[in-house]
């Protein structure tokens, strides 16, 4: 089974270290015929690309994305797309501080114990860079969903940064390109601008939560049991690196509410169901509603903190470890953008595996 | 791509609706030489069963588990097992109230809208009658894994109902059997009592958390990127009927965290790591570290309540519903042990699929 | 990795032993909306059931279908539809003679050797009664291949038994069911009638080849590399009990033509290439032509025949086995219904898969 | 589901066109700690370079592979090994001739018709050069078979050309190397020599049959039904570019076989079963004897030759086409490593699915 791979039709198979020559997608299943250029792509690589900003990692990767197969003249041929960026700066550091420590929260102890090899530089496979292949692949995508459906729109932000959370009544979408954060919330951008000018001085990290909505999807995508669209973008988002919580809609708060306040009630306007709230998150028994489709997931603080932690080496020693480096001190902050393409691989794929099994939806509502 | 399979070694199939005559789970790549007989199957399926207790649905399903295939003289062959059960009480009843009608909060008319075929007898095959299937298949689990792994230890219990959770200091694991919510709190089970009488009584329901551990796992399950095993288990769990969110160690609450906070420190004793605490939920990097594997899911209250709401028929006309029936005021309380099937299932195939790929552990920690 | 499972799109995954309660398939992914009842599915077991004529195994079995899951009010829902037949004809019979012996060309040692477990009634998963749940499978495909492509057709007929070849000047494709054999030549069913009746007195057995062609495919079907129809045909028909070897057109002959000989030259007549000859066997780049795909596959004898000969128990011990029992003496015969269905499988998987990826044919030739 | 790749644990995805940039192999799930340089998979590459004899394409490439990923210090660490091969003779040509008509007997039509997009530069991703890809990952591979089964040997060879078949009794593996056709009888190599000087010189070309085996395999690889490991050698050699038939052990010619000439007579020394003969391929049951694994398959003369063939154009003109250009006039030549390779795949495939499934053989035989 392939470990390295996600998505059924459209298939996307990420390879690469963090300091290696390169790193990328192959990408199978795209269906011919959809408008691409490494500039199309380039486009959503250069919103994640570290270095733009105070708040984010410091490392300067050009993130140039080339393509190798897949197009002629200027469109997908439905043959494999393969995707590939070259590592630029793998800047020559001294690691023999780290090379036998294992960094607390890190993959380090894990990949060492399973593999009994361990690519120090960086993370090796386990870096948040193998995100950037992931939003290569999204760009790709995004072409293709915007040649299938038009009018379906895949849009993420930051909702919280530690226990600083936004306030719904004061979103304005188009403040999210206005900050470093991709908030919403002009106000609450702004506080968060001060909390991590402060951890950042003192080496520290915090967790984010990310929201990625899908507007105006189609109704009838994703299929019972495990094949549920909700299931499948559970997977995506849990994929990336440091998160450790998924919710669809209400999400973990449905925990809290009634019967009475869960039940989006149905009502019917201009030839299509409408509904009075969306706790279903537009999805339900896994099938999507014509709602947004809202998916949030949470991004711990990284682990790559300034202040001495306890640790081991590989000799089992107790030690102790700093590290430095050039990280973000919150890593939720370049998660937004793999949150998108990671939503826009799984739309684009029950696309497809709805015209696989249905062809289109069969079941008419109205008069 | 099928789209009612779960697993990549350990492959389980579900099949059958509410009110056909039978459902089931096709369950392939099983190890050889399993011991396993009905009865240990059944075990696991009484547990989730219901009728057996005033807080969940009155449907009395005897649930009984057949093994049509797969089996030699009480152990498993390697071959498909074939895992059955009858269903009984299919109650003869008038659905014309509601086979025009769609269920707020339920996947009618997704299912309509998509296959335009409604399975109006229960719900059909978006029916958490499904889940008994789950049961079946994680008890075989539970069998191979007490073949291979046999410190392996999966449990499940309920750690919050509506906004009232369970007080971590009180937790008894003994205590989870004593009452009938699989709650390991003795005094929060009496609470969640009441509150549960007074939601039955007004035709309401509420949402619940549960948290599945897997104890003594071995080191080295998973893989990176898309074999993460917290990816597997994400989908595993938000593949249950009424899920809306996933949690991995920290969970959402991770957002919250700084990075000293989250950083859980690694110390070395009696020849093996041990760490200062699990913010990881025992898997880093993907692949787990030998402490316990820990997540949690929120189940959504169940859509079938007294108070009427409005909906739409098939026609396009408004209209309102109430949904009559032997539904569960708390569905979480049953899903439980679908919860630990879950688990088990997920944790078995990442057993099969280390060893596939690395035989056994290949990293040294220690002198 | 699911090893009792078969396609993309719709898959099959068979289970069940030739001694069990019953064997069936679990079908997952056929569209909602096909008309299906037992009786269409039983059909295509009655031609393929045992016992019929005396060149078939006397084991009486009625091979009759239940549909357990996946339809509704006689068309599938799209949801996983179990086809369940039960085990009638198991007869009580003494096995000590062959319980501790490995009955040459069979899978008697193999099993045994991987899996440590040997099903010695009838061989277990082994046996050729499998098939019968891949003839169940087959004629849901049928049905949906009827639903969805009308025109298309599948046949499949015996083109040699021994060394006797069918004329390819006499074929008459309404002789196939006037003759125990379906063979299109009725000179040539004589012939191997006298054949058989020797064989079958003297307790010995005989290979055949098989054709089948599916007619008025849509040009368009397959792709790629490792998704080639093809690949897909010969993996289908490789699966069966007993087969050797996989052709395609012109086949393991393609070896003795050249370039001039074998190139199919293309016109185009109503709209449509036409092409002078069909040594491609319908499929060009692993893609459908519109030609009619050609197959054939070549069974070996059954290996239970009445002459002993040499194995060795389970001790290691060297002895002879005479494997007395119910057997076909050409069980190529039984193949023909299989390999139909297997190609009905196949051709409807590729058209599931050719509208995922291309929704349907992009390129337009003609004026 | 991905059309570009092939096996279930050890995956291989190939990418890439004739005459764009780069072609390659993206490989998931290779064992980590197997040692592999660039230079042990040029060494296989080099065996299937084009213009190393006059019998083969005077195209001339370098095929000179780079490791992108994958490897650390010299061994794979059990991540995505991405082999990448760059194209470096695109010779610049005038396509006009061929670009809007469709050569018979090749994938032009059939792609134009499905994806309405074709790549007329040296037939895109239906070249043959694709097995350059296959080759690569076949040499990795072979590494990961060298590592973990040393006995293990692969070997494939040209057994017949036209209609001149080699003699077996004059078969020498050494001789293999010795000529340009990896003839295994010198006499033999001799005749095809003058045969193929003479099709060269009309500009026709000729079809071929290809040998491989594998020999010292372990007992106990493949699994029942779909998993049989003649199933995934069938569709690996069928994935080849040209080829028309696939046979395991006798092949097609079992049909002319009774039962008692067919079944391979087991004794035992030295502790293991040995067997009379080999007419099974060292399968039986879909599962290897530990006998030498045998297949064949037969590769259709190159339909690309110098004598005009009719056709049409994309606007279904009538028209006549002759394929000039830098063409091997048997391509089944350099076929032989291409089918080396898949079996290595497939093998070491099939050697990571046994682990997973039963771990280690758990049947003995012997006192």
């Amino acid at each position: 089974m392939s470990m390295n791979t996600f998505g059924h039709i459209f298939r996307v198979t990420t390879w690469g270290e963090s300091h290696g020559p390169a790193l990328g997608a192959t990408v199978d299943g795209c269906p011919p015929g959809v408008p691409i250029t490494a500039e199309t792509i380039q486009h959503w690589l250069d919103k994640r690309k570290p270095g733009q900003n105070k708040y984010t990692t410091q490392r300067r990767e050009a993130d140039a994305v080339e393509i190798l197969s897949g197009t002629f003249e200027g469109v997908t041929t439905g043959m494999p797309v393969q995707l590939m960026i070259r590592n630029t700066d793998q800047r020559s550091k001294d690691y023999s501080e780290i090379m036998d420590k294992f960094r607390p929260g890190h993959a380090d102890i894990t990949y060492w114990q399973k593999y009994g090899i361990r690519d120090y530089r960086g993370g090796g496979r386990s870096s948040a860079r193998e995100t950037a292949a992931r939003v290569a692949a999204g760009g790709l995508a995004r072409a293709a969903l915007k040649h299938l459906t038009p009018d379906l729109n895949i849009l993420g932000y930051m909702v919280q940064m530690g226990d600083q959370t936004i306030d719904r009544s004061r979103v304005d979408l188009d403040q999210i390109p206005e900050n470093p954060f991709w908030c919403p919330d002009a106000q609450t951008a702004a506080a968060w601008a001060t909390t991590l000018d402060d951890l950042r001085k003192s080496g520290n990290s915090v967790g984010a939560v990310i929201e990625v909505i899908a507007r105006n999807p189609p109704a009838g995508l994703g299929a019972p049991i495990y094949g549920k669209i909700d299931t499948d973008i559970a997977s995506a988002m849990m994929s990336i690196n440091a998160v450790k919580g998924v919710e669809i809609g209400a999400g973990m708060s449905a925990a809290t509410l009634t019967g009475t306040q869960n039940a989006d009630e149905i009502g019917f306007e201009d030839g299509t169901p409408v509904y009075s709230s969306n706790h279903a998150g537009g999805i339900l028994g896994g099938i999507s509603t014509g709602q947004d489709i809202v998916a949030r997931f949470a991004v711990k603080p990284t682990s790559s903190i300034l202040a001495p932690r306890k640790t081991i080496t590989k000799a089992g020693d107790q030690t102790e470890i700093i590290t430095k480096g050039r990280h973000d001190p919150c890593v939720g902050i370049r998660a937004v953008p793999v949150g998108e393409a990671m939503m826009a691989c799984t739309i684009l794929d029950h696309i497809l595996l709805h015209r696989a099994h249905v062809g289109e939806n069969q079941g008419k509502i109205g008069p």
